[in-house]
């Protein structure tokens, strides 16, 4: 057998990403000899030692990540900095911390002020997820024909960044590197955006009169069913995403009410041009995403 | 064998809706002894025939509607009054006229001048839909398992209701009376904002600049690739669903501009509670949808 990537990859956080990534790693050898996790809570900790989707599931931070070569942080964003800094200490000279995070420069900004110079941190972000959370909802094919983005921190070396790439790669992604204010404003409109306004419809209607609110549920296959896939996800993650990427979203979400209201002045105007022409604008994007088989 | 519900049953617009309603009545000998069709398009009539979803294909309104004891307009919303004044002059006595548009109030205000006392007009409206459209796209179990809303109008007979009613239980549906003005405010919410939402986003991204705009074809699968099915539909039927229910697509519109204009500012002010309470009201209402068997 031909070198694995990492001699111990550890990962930090067993929900949906975590837990995906543990058990691709376990599938495939060339990934790590040895997979070893840790989760805060013990309620999980219990759980992936009976799922048995690593080696070890260590009892601390410390204890995880000693004398590992890769370190995965993948808790949601607004954990990143405390669990960075818990484990940083006891990190091996020369390994490589990397973090999963749906946003980057928040993660990049509030990690930086923990770090050593003799570690390497590259940040990235698996493109892939469900509505469904915690260890159980993980499947090791998750990212199989998906993109990981990577952005890597100014000043850092080649080599760790090429060995995230690798490892991601190996879980079946394909992988692009970009920068973190990049990442965060093309994030902001393909899933940050989408995320909030199936949330706020949701509001919208658990907010009308009994009767009506019946009603949602029961037509919801005339269209308002497809907005609530999306807004079956997770609180704790969504709420850290809104709030860690808090000015691309609200720039994005601003350009859409004004694209929202010209919509309105149309109907309220009879401007037939102008609704057909957003509406084609709709099938055209779809039928590109067909073309390109993301859809 | 039993008596068919109707002797002649006649289809006025063979598109989606159109031609699954034929394609069912063509394969269930209950609902009608004669299926006639009619579509103001050479190109659709003749595939219709093709097809073969029907006894007869007729060349005109007119013939098509000679003797038959049920028509029902199948055409985009903005065009059931042409539609209907074109035939309702050689109907027959004692037959139903009835409609499947998505938008009620509208529809009976537009063809209400043409009536004539010795029809009966059955307003109805079948809950189901795919974001395809003509022909090809129909099939015979499109309404199964799915409501089909009726709107009487006021001072109608109860029979040609209950024949209506049958015709769509016959098909598969469940089926349900309302009043139009409470209709038009349910699909509001229901459908036709999350459609002009749908319509909306993708017209932002399509607005970004170069290299945003393939990230986002790219990156579709983070949640913005849910929003483009929907938004895929047909654009002359919508304009019409637009422009019909406007004052209460206007006011979902406005109500929803303003829940989103919460979750901006709470987002702003790092208002975390509001954050989780609106993400959890998404998740209830998904796991509500769940329950009744509409997710
Ligand atoms: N879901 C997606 O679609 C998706 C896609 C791409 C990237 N991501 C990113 O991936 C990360 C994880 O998301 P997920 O969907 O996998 O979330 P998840 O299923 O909710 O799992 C997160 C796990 O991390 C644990 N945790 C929280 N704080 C911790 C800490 N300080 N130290 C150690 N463990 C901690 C949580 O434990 P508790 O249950 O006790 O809180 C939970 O088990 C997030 O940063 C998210 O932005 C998510
Ligand atoms: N699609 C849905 O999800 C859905 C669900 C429930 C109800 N509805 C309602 O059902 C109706 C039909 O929708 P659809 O999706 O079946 O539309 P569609 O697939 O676009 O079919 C409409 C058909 O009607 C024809 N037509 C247009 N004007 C006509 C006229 N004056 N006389 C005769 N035929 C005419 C069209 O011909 P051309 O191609 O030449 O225009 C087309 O073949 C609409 O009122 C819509 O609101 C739709």
């Amino acid at each position: 057998m031909t070198q694995p990537l990492f001699e111990r990859l550890t990962v930090i956080g067993l929900g949906l990403i975590g837990s995906s990534l543990a058990r691709r790693a376990m599938q495939d050898g060339s990934i790590a000899r040895e997979v070893v996790a840790y989760d805060a809570s013990p309620t999980v900790r219990t759980r992936v030692a009976e799922l048995g989707i690593v080696h070890r599931v260590a009892d601390t931070g410390q204890e995880a990540v000693q004398d590992a070569d890769c370190v995965v942080l993948c808790v949601p964003v607004g954990a990143m900095a405390p669990s960075a800094a818990a484990i940083i200490p006891y990190m091996r000279t020369g390994a490589i911390l990397t973090d999963v995070g749906s946003t980057k420069q928040s993660v990049i900004r509030e990690i930086q002020p923990f770090l050593r110079p003799d570690l390497h941190f590259v940040p990235a972000h698996p493109i892939a997820g469900t509505e469904y959370s915690g260890p159980d909802a993980g499947f090791s094919t998750l990212f199989e024909g998906r993109w990981t983005l990577i952005t890597p921190i100014e000043g850092g070396d080649p080599e760790p960044v090429a060995k995230v790439a690798a490892l991601w790669q190996l879980c079946g992604a394909m992988t692009r590197e970009m920068d973190a204010a990049h990442h965060d404003r093309a994030l902001a409109i393909v899933s940050h955006l989408p995320h909030l306004l199936a949330f706020t419809i949701c509001g919208t209607a658990d907010d009308l009169e009994g009767e009506s609110r019946n009603e949602v549920l029961q037509f919801a296959a005339s269209g308002f069913r497809d907005f609530t896939r999306i807004a079956a996800s997770d609180p704790t993650m969504w709420r850290d995403v809104f709030l860690n990427n808090r000015e691309a979203l609200l720039e994005m979400l601003a350009r859409f009410t004004e694209d929202a209201q010209a919509m309105a002045r149309a109907i309220r105007w009879g401007d037939e041009e102008f609704i057909v022409d957003r509406i084609e604008r709709g099938r055209r994007i779809r039928r590109s995403l067909i073309e390109i088989k993301q859809a």
